[in-house]
């Protein structure tokens, strides 16, 4: 799809996911990281229900954003980091299965805004459903590495 | 802004709201539900966190989502339920302090469509900044209250 | 994808097509119906530019739409007609081609709503660009087929 | 809301709109330019009409989207210049009056994005209808005045 700047962007893209909290409290897992592309797993467990025992459309909504946003990390280099602008998405059925599948891939690199797709797929008994679509624009903030950077979104 | 149709739609969102295992797990609160709008608190503690100490964006989202859902639930029978169609968010600073309020308020009710929008404030030093703008479809779910409600999203 | 409601789905869409006439104004043209989906062309000539001598963002928008929106209309019953209810455009490129081509499809169909995404693409020295990506809901009307239906958007 | 940098602005961004040979097409004024915000209004015409008399829902997004760019575009060093990386608008009903007016604003203003809003009203018989509401992300292109920028979006 484009160069690659960085040959460890996995392991920083690893490293990044392992330092958010919020990702290990709904027990999402990264699986997947490629050059533009990323999948992060959730099982479906009762903290992350939401009233009809499905999972919660927010939940849905943060493993697309996180996925897709690191499918943009994964193109920048390890002296930039990113941070999302804005994202939209269409809940397209009930997240109701074992486990959730995001798969987050970066449409149109840029120097400055990365623009980004995720897809969330619901698995049961071997099937996928498609149950989110999302589109997104993440920002590069050149110079600020993920560890140097305190002060920024 | 318009006809009550329901005088017990407080009672109704908060048992809804009380249902959602994933509001309990990031900690989220619904002190406020009014005619047309509602605010949900989340108090900023590490598990809500992303790799810089802030709030997790896709943490903003779930708030943002269901501050403004349960907005568009105030307004409807006790014989229908509603449902996130989709929803548009822009993160316009980090999500820095104490304490997160996400504000609902429905901008046209309609009968089979709600359109809602929702603002996110951080507090910090009894100071509000705003972190995150949304807009968002909600879907009415004619004779399908959230009790009877098991095949849907 | 899912089944025809209605063999004489091209014909019912192109009457509407030619029924637009904010499409003629900016000289557009519907070389393709197919189920599920549409192509929207476009010449590139002065009255559409911006300021730049590029299409106009709005231009692009009006095809995208369109084109989605009659992909959703190919799915319906002739007693039935669409409208939108939101879309989200992310802009990539310079619209800067001799054309435009806005293809339109349906991601997934539904009975009340349907949700399609669009593409526009530039044209220039046979080369293709992307040049903006959409993402769509739109609204069946049931019983209200485009000629009865007056009073509705 | 913040600095003025340009005492010019207004100047500035009526030479652009006066570039825009796609609001000429579709009779766009734009009477209204103030420090981060402006409106645009529409006469309705036959030419910008959809299928069943009203203004066609792409041509109000023409209106927003300019609506609020421009409003962002007052906002910057006249050694700037503005494009959309993105919106989303909900219609919210039909645009049905004699005249549509697309007011736009700046929301956060940024050194490189800046986030509006723009509704869209239908004027008839001296009352106004909100009709359309937009979110949207504006990119400020650093020392890219109008005038020099041949090769930008």
């Amino acid at each position: 799809m484009s160069k690659i700047f960085d040959p460890h962007f996995a392991e920083r893209v690893q490293a990044s996911f392992a330092r958010q909290n919020a990702m290990a409290l709904i027990q999402a897992t990264l699986p997947v990281v490629a050059h533009g592309m990323t999948e992060i797993h959730l099982p479906h467990w009762p903290g992350v229900e939401q009233q009809h025992g499905f999972v919660h459309g927010g939940v849905v909504g943060m493993i697309a954003d996180s996925a897709a946003g690191y499918a943009a990390m994964t193109m920048v280099l390890p002296t930039d980091s990113v941070l999302t602008v804005e994202f939209k998405m269409n809940l397209l059925a009930p997240a109701d299965g074992d486990k959730l599948i995001a798969r987050g891939k970066v449409v149109r690199p840029g120097r400055t805004l990365i623009i980004t797709q995720a897809e969330v797929f619901a698995m049961k008994d071997g099937r996928e459903t498609l149950c989110a679509l999302m589109q997104q624009t993440i920002m590069v903030m050149h110079g600020k590495s993920e560890k140097s950077e305190v002060g920024s979104r």
